[in-house]
C-alpha cells in the first residue's frame, strides 16, 4: 500500500497529511498484523525549504504548520494497553528528489540549542545523495554514510494522556512566561491541518486540543532518535483502538542530539514498515515509553575522536550546574566546534556538521555531584583529511561558507 | 617503574596515594616521555569495602577518605599550556585481588542517582573476573566482558583554576543549603591526605583548599566515562610544570552513567601508561577539557534492547521539565529497571546491574523542547537468558537478592 | 542516467545486455568522472528462473546465457594502465521485484561446491525482501540484512589479457578432459549474445573468442565478494581505453563462498555508481588485480558459531589433502551443514542458507603442514531460535524443504 | 592452580611440558568442571630465540623439538563422545617478559608459505608489547591491539585416532617423497618431549607414535585461528577418559593465514580456563572438529584496504589452478605485500607484518570454475601513515629492514 502523499510538487498531496496529535484524526487506512505498506513522506516542513544557496527560506519558515505527518494507520485488532510492534524495513529519498537540507533557525523562530549562545541567523546546507552517502558543498571535505530514520514516529494519544501533555506542559509555559526561544508549544489552530474531509466541529476540537508535535513524549513521537533506523524493531504502546501510527519527519542522516535543531539532514522519502501486536504489552513489558532494538546496518566508524564536557558552563559564564547533563552536552559539543573551527571550518558549518553526521553523545557519567559528564564522539572516517591531534597542530583548510541569508546576516 | 601503592593489605601502602587535587601536592616520581610505567592503585574507598555478603561496609564508609589516587607523576618537559598525551596501555585488577564490588549508597551517606527516588539503603554485589569476564553471586544470570578503565585521571589543576573550583561550586553549595544528598562537596581537612612527608604548613594548605575527587572537571577527574578504557589515548590540557598526572578509582567494568554512583565494578589493580607532550596544545586544538580516541578493544555486543526516556518524571510525580537530559537519563534508566523487573531480578540488583554492566546510553535529541530524549541500551549478549519482548510476556525467574545489610533493611 | 536493461518482463530490454567479455564491444554510454550514474541488471540467468515453489527452472536452466551484463560503461579519459575508481553507492532490487532466488544446480548442469558429495538434483528457495532484510518461505526460522552487492564487475579486458586467460583455462581444460561438472568453461558461441547493433564478422569474433563470465579474473568480473557492497570504493586496473565497466549477477546478500554455485540471494534490480581515474595507478599501486575499502554499512551481527575444516576429507573418504584451503573450506561447510540438519533443516536448506545469509568464512592458518584450516561463522542474529549448544542438546523443529523438482527427485 | 611451566630462564620449567600427541601421556593435573586454573606456557620453541638484532636463531632453530605444550589436563568426568567446553579467559605474556617474535625460517629449515617463491632466508622481527599494543623496531610505522590467542589447543587423540593421523599423513608423505619443504612430518622420536617420569616403555612408545603438532587435526590441535582469543568459547570433541586438554604457541597477535610460519607474534604466558562439559556432546552436535564462540573484545577496526587473489599464480608462472584457494590466498598476500613495498617496507618486513597484525582473510567464492577467489584485509588504524591510494601515488618511506642473519644473507 503506497500512501498520496508526495511533497507538494506532486499534485496529489493531500490525504494522510496531519500535524497535530489527537485521538480524534481517523485512520486513512487499516493494514493487519503482517502487511508490508510503505508510506510517502514529505519533509517535516512540507516543502518549505529548497535546493538553493540562500538560507531565507529557513529565516521565513512557518513553524505553525509543522512536523507534516503521513498517516494514521489503524491496525487491526490494537487496543488501548497492547503494544504495536513496528519494524521499520526501509526509509529512502524519493528517487526524484535525492536531496536534503541542514538548517540553523533564527533566535527568534525556530531556535536550537546554541541560539542563544551564538544569537543564531538563518544558515542552511544543502546535502546530495549519493547512495548511501551525503555530501554536501555548504560544508566540504565531508562525506559519509546516512542512519537513515523517521526523526518522529508515533502511535495516537488516547484522550487522557493529551489532557495530560497539554497541562504539564502548559504549566511549564507559564513558569517560563516570555521567554525566547520558547520553552514549549501549546495547541495551536493556526497551521492546524489534517487532510481529510472531516466535520468541522471534530476539526475544530483537534485544532483546539491537539498536541504539537516538538517534542517526543510516551507514545514515541519526536524522539529523533537516529537509531530508529531503517532496520530497527520497534515497540510502541497503543492508546487507542487501532494504535493509529503517524510517521513524518524523515532524516537521511543525524547525530545524537540533532543540536541545530533542524539538524537532521532533512528529507521527503518513502518508508517501509511491517507490524505485528503483543496482546496487554504494556503490563507484560512494564512500558512507559517506547522501546526497540537496533538495526544491524548502522554505519560502523569505529575510529573516533571524542569531545568531553561537564555541566559548567565554561565556555560561556563560567556557571556551575547541578549534576546537568544537557549543560554537559553543550560543553562537549562547543569543544567539538571550536576544534573544527581550528580545521577551517565555521562555526556554522561546524554546528550544522554536528547536527547532520552520525556523531555519537553518550552519558558519561550521571552522578558524580555536581557535574554531570557528557560525551560527543566525532567518526574520522568520514572527513577527507586526517583531523587527529598532531604535534605540529591542526592543518586549517578553507572550506567556504553554508548557505546564508541572502542579506549577508550571519 | 611500579608504585608502591597496594591496597590496605599490603603494608608498603603509603607513598603516591593522595586524595585530594592541590598544585602543591609534589610529584612522587617523574618519567620521560616515552617511558612505559605502571601504577598500582587501591579502589576508591582505600580497602573499606570486604568480600563478603552484607552491605554494611558500604553502609558505612568514610567518603572523606575519597578517591584515593596514585600518583602525581610529572613528565619532563610539560608545561602550562601544552597537552599531555596519556596512552592508557592497559588496565587489570591485581592477580591475587580477582574480584570487585558495585555499591549502592544510602541516602544519606552518598546517595547515587535514585536515593532520593527508592529512599537508599546499602547494598552491595561482588563480581568474580574470571579472565576478562565478570559475574556475581549477588546478579546471577548475567556474564560480561568488563571495559575495563580508570574512572578517574586527570592532570594537577594550577592554583588559579582550584580558586575557580572552590567558587564556583561554593556557589552552588550555597544556593542548595542543607541539600540530601548534598549538591556538591567543598574543601574538606577531616579525611584528607597526602602519603608524602610533606611540610606540616603545605599539608594544612592542601587540606584546606584542595579541590574533593567527587566531579569531574577540567582536569579530566573523575569524569568515569567507561570508554577511557586500555587501549585509548588521552589528551589533557596541563596548568602545571611536569603536568602531574594522578589516576585511581580503577573500574573493571561500568555502564554509561555509572548510576548508582559506586556503581562501576571497582576494583584495585595496576594501570600502565606511556606519555608524551604536545607543546603549546591547548591553543593548537582549541581544548577546554580533555579529548580522547577509545580503544579497539572495547566489547563489542552488537544486538541491544534499548529504552527511551523524556524530560518528564512520570515515574514520580509527572513533572514536565525543561529540555533536562539528566531527567530524560533517569526515566530511560527506570523502564530498563521496570523491566529487568519483570525478569525477575530485584530493583537493587537491576539498580547494580545497569550501573555495572556495559549498558550504552546516548543522547537522542536535546532540541525538541521541551524533551530532552535519552536512549539507554542493554546488550542482549551478556545475559544466560533471552530478555526479548515475546508474545506471550517475559520468563521471570528467581535471581535472589544483592547483598543487602546485615540488619535486613533494604 | 538509467539504462534500458529491464528484465525480461519489461519490453525495452535489449540494450547494454551482453555475456561474454571481449574487448570489442563498444561501451554503450560513456560518462564523465564525478558523473553519478545508474544501471539496471536484469538477474544473471535473464530472468529464467522464477517465483514459484518448483525447481524446474533451475534443472532446465541455460547456462550459455550467463552471465547477464549491462555495460559497458566508458569513463572518459580512462587509458590502459590506469586504475578506475568505482564507489559503488547503491544496490538494490526493482522496486516492483522485491524477490530473489537460490539455486542448487544439479550435478550434470551447473554442479556446486557439493555437486558430488551430495549427487546434487535441482533445489530452490524463493527469498521475499522486506526493506533491508530477507526472509523465505522455503527456509523458515531465518530473517537478515543483506549486505547487497553485485556478484561480477569488472573493466574489459585487452586482446592480449584475454588471449591469456584462454590459453590457461585450456590448458586446465585439457588436463581435466570429462570432468563432471567440467573445470572450467571455453568460449562458447552457443547463447553468446550482445544488445548491440554490431557487425557480423565483429560479432561472430566476440562469440568465438569472448571469455566466460564463470570465473573472477584479473579484471574483476565474478569474483562473488559479498563485500563489494553498496557504500564500498572499488579500484579496478584499466585494460582498454575508456575502462567499459560491466556489472551483473546482483545480489542481494551471500554468504562467504557463495557454495552452492547459484549460492547469493539472485536479483534483479538498479546499481549506482559514481568513477574516478587514477592515472598510472596500475604502476602506482603495483596491481595486478582489483583492491577495494568496504563499506560501513555492512550487517554487523557480533555474535557467531563458528565452525572449523582442515584439509583432509573426513566427511568423504579420509584422504589427507596437502594444504588445502578448498578442502579445509568444504569441511567447515559440511560440519555447519550438519549442525543445521540436527536443529531440523534439510541437507538442501542448510545449504542453501550457507549460500545465501551473511555467514563469514576466513582462512585460519595456511601453513601447518599439511592441513590448512578455515573457518565459517554463523550469525546467531540471523535466526529466530537460540541455536547454541546447549548441554541438553539442539532442539529440532520442523521447517519443511526448499522447492523441489515437480518429479520429486530431490 | 598455576603449572610449573616457566621458560628456559626459569629454572623450574619441567612438569606438563611436552612436544607430542599421544593418548598415553598422562595427565599432568585434574580440574573439575567450574574451576578456574592458570597454565604458564613457553613460547612454542622452547625459548630458542632470543630477543636480538639478527636472525641466526631463526636460522638454526630445531623444529624436531617442537610445539612446546603445557598440560595435559584431566577434567573430571570427561569421557569419549563427550564435548569438553572451554572458556579462554584471558592469555597474556608473562609481566617480566613483555615482549615476543615473528620469524621467516629458511627454505630447508621449516619454510613457510612463500618459502619457495622467496627462497627464503632466516629473519625475524622482535615486538615489544605495551599493554595491548604491539609495536617492533624491525617494523617500524605500525602499532596494534593484539588479538592474543593460544595458537595450539586440543584435546588428546585416541589410539585410533592418531592411527588414523598417521595413516593418512604418510600416505601424504609417500606420494611427495622428498619435497622442500616437507609436506609433513612423520612421528619423530628425535627431540620428543614428555616432563614426567614415565616407564620408558611408555616415553619410548609415545616417541615412536607420537604425532607432530604441526597441523591442526580434528582435535584441534594447531590451528592457528586468531578468533580462539581470550574471551571465547570452545567445544573440544573428547576422544581419551578425562579429555587430556594441551595447550601452547600463544601468539599475542597473528594475522588471518599466519603466512610465514612462525608468524605469529610467539610469546611466553599465561593462559586462564574454565572448562565445563555436555555429555553425548559429539553426537549431539554432529561434531567432527571444533566449534567455539568469538570473544566480544577482539580488536575492531572497521576501516581497512582489501586485496583479492584468485587461483591463478599470476605472480609466477601463471598457471591456472583448478579452484584452489590456497594458490588464491597466496596471490591476495602477494598483492599486499607488493603494495606495502610501494609504501617503503621490504618484501621481509612486508611479509611478516601480514603475519602477525591483525589482518583478515575471507574466502570471497569458491565456485567459480575454475577461480577460487579469496581476500586479504588491511586494516587502516595500524598504520601510523595514510597507506590509502591516492591520485599522486603512493608515498614511499624509510623503514629499513627487519632483522636478518649476522652474514648478511637475505
Amino acid at each position: 500500500m503506497v500512501m498520496d502523499t508526495k511533497p507538494a510538487a506532486h499534485p496529489t498531496l493531500v490525504k494522510g497529511l496531519h500535524n497535530r496529535w489527537h485521538p480524534d484524526i481517523p485512520p486513512i487506512a487499516t493494514v493487519k498484523p503482517g502487511d508490508v505498506f510503505k508510506l510517502e513522506c514529505v519533509d517535516w516542513t512540507g516543502a518549505q525549504i529548497g535546493n538553493n544557496d540562500y538560507s531565507d527560506d529557513i529565516r521565513d519558515v512557518d513553524l505553525t504548520k509543522v512536523h507534516n505527518l503521513s498517516g494514521p494507520i489503524a491496525v487491526e485488532g490494537a487496543e488501548p494497553g497492547d503494544v504495536l510492534v513496528v519494524d521499520i524495513l526501509d526509509v529512502r529519498p524519493f528517487d526524484d528528489m535525492q536531496w536534503g537540507y541542514t538548517g540553523i533557525f533564527e533566535l527568534t523562530n525556530g531556535g536550537g540549542l546554541f541560539a542563544k549562545e551564538f544569537n543564531s541567523h538563518a544558515c542552511k546546507a544543502i546535502w546530495d545523495f549519493e547512495g548511501i552517502y551525503a555530501t554536501s558543498r555548504h560544508v566540504p571535505g565531508v562525506r559519509f554514510a546516512g542512519v537513515s530514520h523517521p526523526g518522529l514516529i508515533g502511535t495516537a494519544p488516547s484522550a487522557e494522556l493529551l489532557a495530560t501533555w497539554n497541562k504539564r506542559e502548559g504549566e511549564l509555559i507559564a513558569a517560563h512566561e516570555g521567554a525566547v526561544p520558547a520553552v514549549a508549544f501549546p495547541p495551536e489552530p493556526r497551521g492546524a491541518y489534517v487532510g481529510q474531509d472531516l466535520d468541522a466541529k471534530v476539526m475544530e476540537k483537534i485544532s483546539r486540543e491537539g498536541a504539537r508535535t516538538i517534542p517526543g513524549r510516551e507514545h514515541g513521537g519526536n524522539c529523533d532518535i537516529k537509531n530508529l533506523s531503517r532496520g530497527s524493531r520497534c515497540y510502541f504502546p497503543v492508546f487507542v483502538k487501532g494504535a493509529n501510527l503517524s510517521v513524518g519527519d524523515l532524516h537521511f542522516s543525524q547525530g545524537d542530539g540533532e543540536l541545530s535543531f533542524c539538524g537532521a539532514i532533512e528529507m521527503a522519502g518513502v518508508i517501509t514498515f511491517n507490524t505485528s501486536i503483543i496482546k496487554g504489552g504494556i503490563e507484560k513489558f512494564a512500558m512507559k515509553q517506547p522501546i526497540f532494538l537496533p538495526s544491524p546496518i548502522d554505519p560502523m566508524y569505529s575510529a573516533k575522536l571524542i569531545f568531553e564536557g561537564i555541566s559548567v558552563d565554561y565556555h560561556g559564564d563560567g556557571k556551575q550546574y547541578n549534576m546537568d547533563a544537557t549543560v554537559a552536552y553543550k560543553q562537549a559539543a562547543l569543544n567539538a566546534i571550536a576544534y573544527l573551527q581550528k580545521l577551517g571550518y565555521t562555526r556554522e558549518q561546524a554546528y550544522i556538521l554536528l547536527s547532520a553526521a552520525p556523531i555519537e553523545s553518550h552519558v558519561g557519567a550521571i552522578v558524580d555531584s555536581p557535574n554531570a559528564c557528557v560525551t560527543l564522539a566525532l567518526p574520522l572516517g568520514i572527513f577527507e583529511h586526517d583531523i587527529l591531534p598532531k604535534p605540529e597542530g591542526l592543518t586549517k583548510q578553507d572550506y567556504g561558507q553554508c548557505a546564508i541569508r541572502s542579506d549577508g546576516i550571519v
